[in-house]
């Protein structure tokens, strides 16, 4: 039987390094940079005001002066002209300080004309300027590769005149389950059939990662019509990975298995509980596309458990993204777990209020029980030599819901 | 002036209460339940094996026994006859018990015959099913209102057949940027003008708290045209909120000023650095509509303190959705700040290794500075009475970034 971690590396290994995609600044927030950011140009691109006021020669503007105003210069005026000796102009905020102006009087400090203005206190030289290149310089890096996107980052990007960002592709996976006994929402069940829910649960969860997700809908338990489903999608194009739940395990009508064993994935026991029945690889198609595929057991609590503990972690890796902290809780009750194998209980994590983290077994070990799952914000990893831990033991947990 | 408590309460009042909406599960993500959710079926629907193996009766499947194989049920078959007397029948994992069965033996402990099995050993009565009803029982609640849906909650929701779950609505936000310098991302900068980077930025700052937000391009800074473009966009529906940056200020061209006072928002100082010039209200149009407007001053840095002090718990309150933890950290370097106004300075947040939290200041106090606010993860929030912080002093702390 294989460790966690082997088949953690494995399913990695199969997902490969990060690749790059070029993104309006708004659709990357979230991701990773791919590389630096040189300014393409100084900003403030041109010196301007940051006041509301008059624009005017500091030597000239002493308190009790009165200029003529010469011109008005609303932001955004592209044809202003430089400003006469001995004369003001109106300027509003952001708009750009004409030749031969070397302060600004805020209009709080004048009496407001139109025509003519009184100076009430003298200015600053070089003060309620915004001058060319003082956030950022032409040529300069603006951001390092690696940063990740930011509302802010896309304010400087947009700044910047960047119309998109190159950044590490959120992958696109297509998640497949398998079964003939799933029917869609919406229609009514048949004795022997149940909804489909490991789809929709891992299409979210993929989301949740920073990925994006379809859901590949309803293929019969047959090896034939599976291949040529999944042959059909893959030729259409976009699919980064395929995430597949349900018949890998030992029946009769394993169509998983059936159809891609020595097609290049390798069906593998992995010592842990839920979660046994693994498999990872990359297929080949007839038209030469490769594709990594991801193959989870069909319970749903073993399907969410083997997305947390393989394929979050990867996926994430896979974009550039950092894997979830793991965090150590105290245990609020004492566990008991099946020796030889690595456990992943469900649980409920509370912070205390003196910061300590504890938690507590949400439901029993079966792994159909969407209810306990749906109640659970966490995985306990119970390591495999483990047996028994009592109450108040430190124990590692994976936080579950990729909500805020 | 206004304190920020008071405006945040403003804000708060005119975004109001949630209201609900109904989703595909896999849309609702993060979102709050409106109400309780009753399963309207048992899960499982049917009493089915856990395991891949044969149903029989516990009392004729001695070890040893060898038994007839009277019919397969693989997973989803709807027609399932009862098992006769004396014989067994192969069944797969999920599929359903046959009337008559009261045990499962697993594969692994029979010879794996098709027409004949032996048992090897005996069943124990009652393993390896799943009862009907175990998870959970039609008519009991499965989701208290007020949670929020997980990729587990989403599973659990198509479990039960639920094509749409009802939620606190995700509030959609028009972003306008007002500013007649203001320029696409692509096209060239003339002299004077400048990148329009506001909107582009609050807009994903919306998405991060868990809005929609759609940018309303290009408003000349004309309050006659301002108010029609609005209007068009207002009365073809769907917009929650309106948020403006710029235009707000004391100078001679103040196109959100002048478009909407005296229609029901509300222009007023705050006692605050970055930030002053704030406005709420409701504005109603010429069709009936009556929408919240937030304005926002035009320098990005302000534009972004502003919606994290003010607009994201507001809009997070009116999804029902938590606002973010208020964190205290170790100051790393002293701070000096105005006194009399709260000041927001843009901060790193580090996490030292003995998990406590230190921060220092990113560049200087401007508002313009896009490169310090990109390269900042928080805000120190400095009250307005202190002048002075030390080295090692506390200080509170909100995230900016929104993302994990």
């Amino acid at each position: 039987m294989r460790s966690v971690e082997e088949h953690r590396a494995a399913v990695a290994a199969v997902l490969g390094r990060p690749r790059t995609v070029d993104l309006p600044p708004e659709d990357a927030v979230g991701l990773r940079l791919a590389g630096d950011v040189v300014a393409p140009l100084s900003l403030p691109p041109f010196t301007n005001s940051a006041m509301d006021g008059y624009a005017v020669r500091a030597s000239e503007a002493v308190a009790g002066a009165v200029l003529p105003v010469a011109f008005d210069v609303p932001a955004g005026r592209t044809d202003v002209p430089a400003l006469a000796p001995g004369t003001a102009c109106r300027i509003m905020t952001g708009a750009p300080l004409p030749d031969g102006a070397d302060a600004i009087v805020p209009v709080e400090r004048t009496d407001g004309g139109v025509e003519r203005v009184r100076i009430d206190e003298a200015p600053e030289p070089g003060r309620f300027f915004r001058a060319a290149g003082s956030d950022i310089a032409a040529g300069e890096v603006a951001l390092r590769g690696g940063e990740r996107v930011s509302p802010a980052t896309v304010g400087l990007l947009a700044a910047l005149g960047h119309p998109t960002v190159r950044v590490s592709a959120p992958l696109h996976v297509a998640v497949l389950s398998t079964g003939s006994e799933l029917v869609e929402p919406g229609t009514p069940l048949r004795p022997g059939q149940i909804y489909e829910s490991n789809a929709p649960m891992l299409a979210s969860a993929i989301r949740a990662a920073g990925g994006t997700a379809e859901v590949v809908r309803f293929v019969a338990d047959d090896a034939d019509a599976f291949l040529a489903r999944l042959a059909e999608r893959v030729a259409a194009g976009g699919i980064d990975l395929v995430v597949t739940s349900g018949g890998v395990s030992a029946g009769a009508y394993e169509v998983v298995k059936d159809a891609l064993f020595g097609r290049g994935v390798e069906f593998v026991k992995v010592a842990m509980q839920p979660g046994m029945p693994q498999g990872c690889g990359t297929v080949g198609f007839d038209d030469g596309a490769r594709v990594p595929f991801v193959t989870f057991p069909g319970n749903p609590v073993s399907a969410l458990v083997s997305f947390e503990v393989f394929l979050r972690p990867a996926l994430r890796a896979a974009m550039g993204l950092p894997g979830g902290p793991r965090r150590t809780a105290r245990l609020a009750e004492p566990v008991d777990s099946i020796p030889g194998k690595r456990q992943y209980l469900r649980g409920l994590l509370t912070t205390d209020g003196d910061g300590t983290d504890s938690v507590s077994v949400v439901g029993g070990p079966g792994s159909h029980y969407l209810r306990w799952l749906s109640q659970a914000n966490c995985l306990l990893d119970v390591p495999a030599e483990v047996e028994h831990l009592a109450a108040g033991d430190p124990v590692d947990v994976l936080a579950l819901n990729g909500t805020d």
